[in-house]
């Protein structure tokens, strides 16, 4: 069957998250119904990030196996065509080798955070950003921010459901930005890595936030690392300000001619 | 009765612009009834702009004239609370002369247009910008905005329903600039005036986005202003793209100490 790489935004309010759910309306549901109306019976897709309930995505990356060869344009057509008036779309299609997976061949993915500082409650951004009330220090974020980069255990920052064999991983960026915020200020924090473990990214920022507010110093966050402990965490944050920005291959598939 | 000058930002989706209209939600009737929760029988609030149906604020400026002598921070703290579940939140509250009028006194307003050109629906951004499936040449579009600056009888350009007394305003400024978006590109009308006609920023983004397309000649906005002509005008687009962004006064009281 010849395989395709699909390149997927979509808005994560509304879904319980990435993967199929009895009755529950999920991404991955939604795209393999939109793929029910061009062939029957194809198998499940696979994804490179199972998002969560409210979690975004603007650069997620699956695959699906199609029974006839497909012009790739015209499935991006068709699939975006079906998938209306869910807030999912196909950016991108490529035909791939059948050995091509968008799981297991990623080498990285690339998560954005959006956290807004500012008193009054978002209007345009509700559900598309985490917002704290009250302004945080970027530079003590980035200073524990520090103490997180590079090869750790991170047991303290995973979920106790989180099904990963070994909870060492690599972080490779944590990367801390401020932007101008209509009435306030907008904090990105850009964390990537080669994989993550079950809310990892939001116990990262919730930590941090802790850190910015001047609730925990910036070396509190070495000892909760330290601690291998997941009771040493900071706030779990909510899922609205995250966004699965980009999937790392050996080749980029999506940007052959 | 103490004058209070609010700056407002809000979503333009859900409501029927901002003036009173029966039973109709609009966003003048929510502050109204906001500000009813805190004193009995006011009297109606007034705006620096009236903006239509799905049009966005994120500066819009109105005043209000209480009983009693508020604190400027908690008027705001308690409008807020009683905003709730509107999209609708004032960003800063200042205490100004009686004589100050947020409509009259303004010198300027400022507007944002957003139009995203890519070929699949956006998702997080629905309801927030007017979508082109297809790119547009921003130099061309400069071209054509190149002859609307300036002092101009504008009435190809404004609605059949426009009540101002002169269809002759000054366009002061209409930049036009491109940004990265995700799978495509945005490009930001920039319009400034003392004040506008109905539905003119619209009919103008409509118009230059026709030789963005390649459908008009930049020289063909020249011929339509010139023809002032309401025929002439090009369609009108949606009002999803477009904020009021900033209304300027002699004195700017929010940036007062």
């Amino acid at each position: 069957m010849p395989r395709y790489a699909l390149k997927i935004e979509y808005h994560g309010q509304g879904f319980y998250g990435w993967q199929r759910q009895n009755d529950l309306p999920t991404v991955q549901s939604a795209l393999e119904q939109a793929l029910a109306q061009l062939e029957p019976d194809l198998p499940s897709i696979a994804a490179a990030g199972r998002t969560d309930t409210g979690v975004h995505g603007l650069g997620q990356v699956a695959h699906c196996d199609m029974r006839k060869a497909w012009d790739p344009i015209k499935l991006k057509g068709a699939l975006n065509y079906h998938l209306k008036p869910n807030r999912i779309v196909v950016l991108d299609c490529r035909q791939v080798d059948p050995d091509w997976h968008a799981r297991f061949s990623a080498i990285g993915r690339d998560y954005l955070f959006r956290l807004v500082c500012r008193a009054a409650p978002v209007t345009h951004d509700a559900g598309l950003v985490w917002q704290s009330r009250h302004p945080l220090d970027a530079d003590a974020m980035r200073a524990g921010a520090a103490f997180l980069v590079g090869n750790h255990d991170f047991t303290t920052f995973r979920s106790t459901m989180c099904q990963a064999k070994s909870p060492i991983k690599t972080l490779d960026v944590l990367d801390i930005t401020t932007h101008d915020y209509h009435g306030g200020q907008e904090i990105r924090f850009h964390v990537k890595a080669r994989s993550f473990l079950h809310n990892q990214v939001r116990s990262l920022v919730g930590t941090l936030e802790r850190v910015g507010a001047g609730a925990w110093p910036p070396e509190r966050v070495a000892e909760a690392l330290a601690a291998c402990d997941r009771a040493a965490c900071g706030p779990v944050c909510p899922p609205d300000g995250l966004y699965l920005e980009h999937v790392r291959y050996e080749q980029d598939v999506f940007s052959w001619p």
